[in-house]
């Protein structure tokens, strides 16, 4: 399995080093091969080909088995002519990545740290699936005058029922039912987007479903966390909704994502962000990183066990105390995934 | 003064009664003479003449000096041909309410009903300024075939500035910081917005301007709240971040809003909704309406001392441990507006 290794910006190089040995360690312990390819990517790229995605790097992922993404962007970019963030729009849109997953759990052992109170942080388990190459990051035209500036939001029936589909068959495997969040009572799209949804769901009667108003939900993730399963929106208030989702969870340090295509390649990145202000010092928390790699063992190469295993070794290490700055802890990049090795081991 | 009562649907008329009752006692206590006239919207205009929003009901508004509104929709209308949220819309353009204001404050007495830690509630002091006139709700070509759906998304540079304006010129009265959120690293509208914003900025030389994407600041509105004065933002993103920020407070029966336009007129109505489960059982918080109220004597009337003794009179009989049953109360929305009327005396 060709696995291509994007460590990009900031944090990335860390804790894509992280990523490395567990993967390593996962080849030894159960007798695998993994080819981990290195690739340009983000500001990393821009600084050494002068562009954020470099046309080797897109081969790369289009050859591989998966693609692992670090963390990319920081100030440094902020003012070049071409920035990070383009990359990560076009990778998504060449290697057609539509469907964005991201679970939301809390985990016991540092459930104190949600903003949440306990009561409400404890309810805390549900996947946002976001729609991610269309809608108003793609759609054209998007039109500048000095005077005036335009952005269009399209969406095709295609585009939804895939998504939506997606979500159905992932809630089929956990609690059955899908919240599809939309602004019905304002957009053209939404309208269209709340009837596929329905379409789809007279395809899966074993799935309950719900319509829930993107305004409604902003509140209700903070309210009533607990009611959601399976959460499945467009683009733009994917992203709004599911960074507004994760922070519940006490530590953006802990949580993975996937985003799958129709032929099968998939990318495993962290949720959280380049961290300029910490790169480079060993601070990072690498357990997204590495919930990130478990996330791939089992959906792109079908590696339940080996995927338990870093899970498993990943609480454990978290229930013996152990942990990272950003959770209150000291210990570093390098420790902390030091000590899931040997809990693998 | 001539005050157009919109009492709308579900609690509307309820709370609209509570919000007459304080009214009148003001022109008592305050010897004042107030016109308050009654006219139809949104569902209960539905019923009476076919459509949400009667030119009758436009006229009025338009003739007077300020516009109260209770809430409007319901299950009711859901499959109606006209619905009322419509009539809300085409209120807000007829009237070029531009500005919709939101304080978002916790009070102390019920501080504990925050879904947040106590430390992060009690931070919670700032105003929401959304853009309510343009954007994504009103700009055109909205578009629709059976497969595809189109919206679009326009701001000109006067709509920007003429929000942002208002956003510092507030700021001036308060701790003198604006947030500006958007989602330039994505939206050609926002990398406007963000230019026009920079260029208010330099007139404003005592408020500090920081820019934050939408994503962030849906997470930051829960991590540290504490962080913001006065937000700014498009007419979308304000929709979803002002309810997001509204639960912060414990209930949202207690947030009252204006939306202010460039002729002096202005419209006051609670930020949540028509309530039509607890409707017609006395059982609505009629604080945020009567928080309306004294926007709306502040704010069109210039009756600072008038608008403080209704504030003054919540506060305290929320002291004395009288509450709705949203706040965990027995009292009814008769009784407790009673209850204020009392402690206005
Ligand atoms: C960097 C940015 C373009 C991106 C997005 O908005 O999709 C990011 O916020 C994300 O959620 O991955
Ligand atoms: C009813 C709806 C059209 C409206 C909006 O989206 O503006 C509402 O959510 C609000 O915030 O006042």
């Amino acid at each position: 399995k060709t696995i291509v290794c994007l460590a990009g910006d900031g944090i990335g190089p860390e804790i894509m080093e992280s990523a490395k040995k567990v993967l390593t360690l996962t080849e030894r312990l159960y007798e695998h091969r993994f080819h981990l390819q290195d690739e340009a990517f983000g500001g990393a790229a821009i600084d050494q080909c002068g562009q954020p995605f470099p046309a080797k790097t897109l081969e790369a992922c289009l050859a591989s088995d998966a693609v692992l993404l670090g963390a990319i962007g920081g100030p440094k970019w902020d003012n070049a002519t071409e920035r990070p963030e383009k990359g990560l729009l076009a990778l998504r849109s060449a290697l057609g990545l539509y469907a964005n997953v991201r679970p939301v759990e809390v985990d016991e052992a540092v459930a104190y740290l949600s903003p949440l109170k306990e009561e409400s942080a404890k309810d805390v388990h549900f996947v946002v699936v976001r729609e991610l190459t269309g809608g108003i990051y793609f759609s054209q035209p998007k039109e500048r005058t000095a005077d005036q500036a335009t952005d269009t939001l399209t969406y095709t029936r295609k585009e939804i029922e895939r998504i939506v589909e997606y979500a159905f068959q992932l809630a089929q495997t956990r609690r059955k039912k899908v919240t599809s969040i939309d602004k019905a009572n304002v957009l053209e799209s939404s309208k269209l987007w709340r009837e596929v949804a329905e379409e789809v769901s007279g395809r899966y009667p074993d799935v309950q479903l719900e319509h829930l108003l993107v305004d409604a939900a902003a509140m209700e993730l903070i309210v009533h966390p607990g009611r959601f399963d399976v959460i499945v929106t467009e683009n733009l208030f994917g992203d709004i909704l599911s960074d507004e989702a994760s922070v519940l969870a006490g530590s953006l340090g802990m949580l993975p994502s996937a985003s799958h295509s129709e032929t099968g390649l998939s990318l495993y990145e962290p949720i959280h962000g380049s961290a300029p202000d910490i790169a480079g010092q060993s601070k990072a928390n690498p357990i997204a990183m590495l919930r990130s790699v478990a996330m791939m063992l089992e959906q792109s190469f079908g590696l339940r066990e080996e995927a338990q295993a870093i899970e498993n070794a990943i609480s454990s290490v978290l229930r013996s105390g152990r942990r990272t700055g950003d959770l209150g802890g000291t210990e570093t990049t390098v420790s902390f995934t030091d000590a899931v090795l040997e809990a693998m081991e």
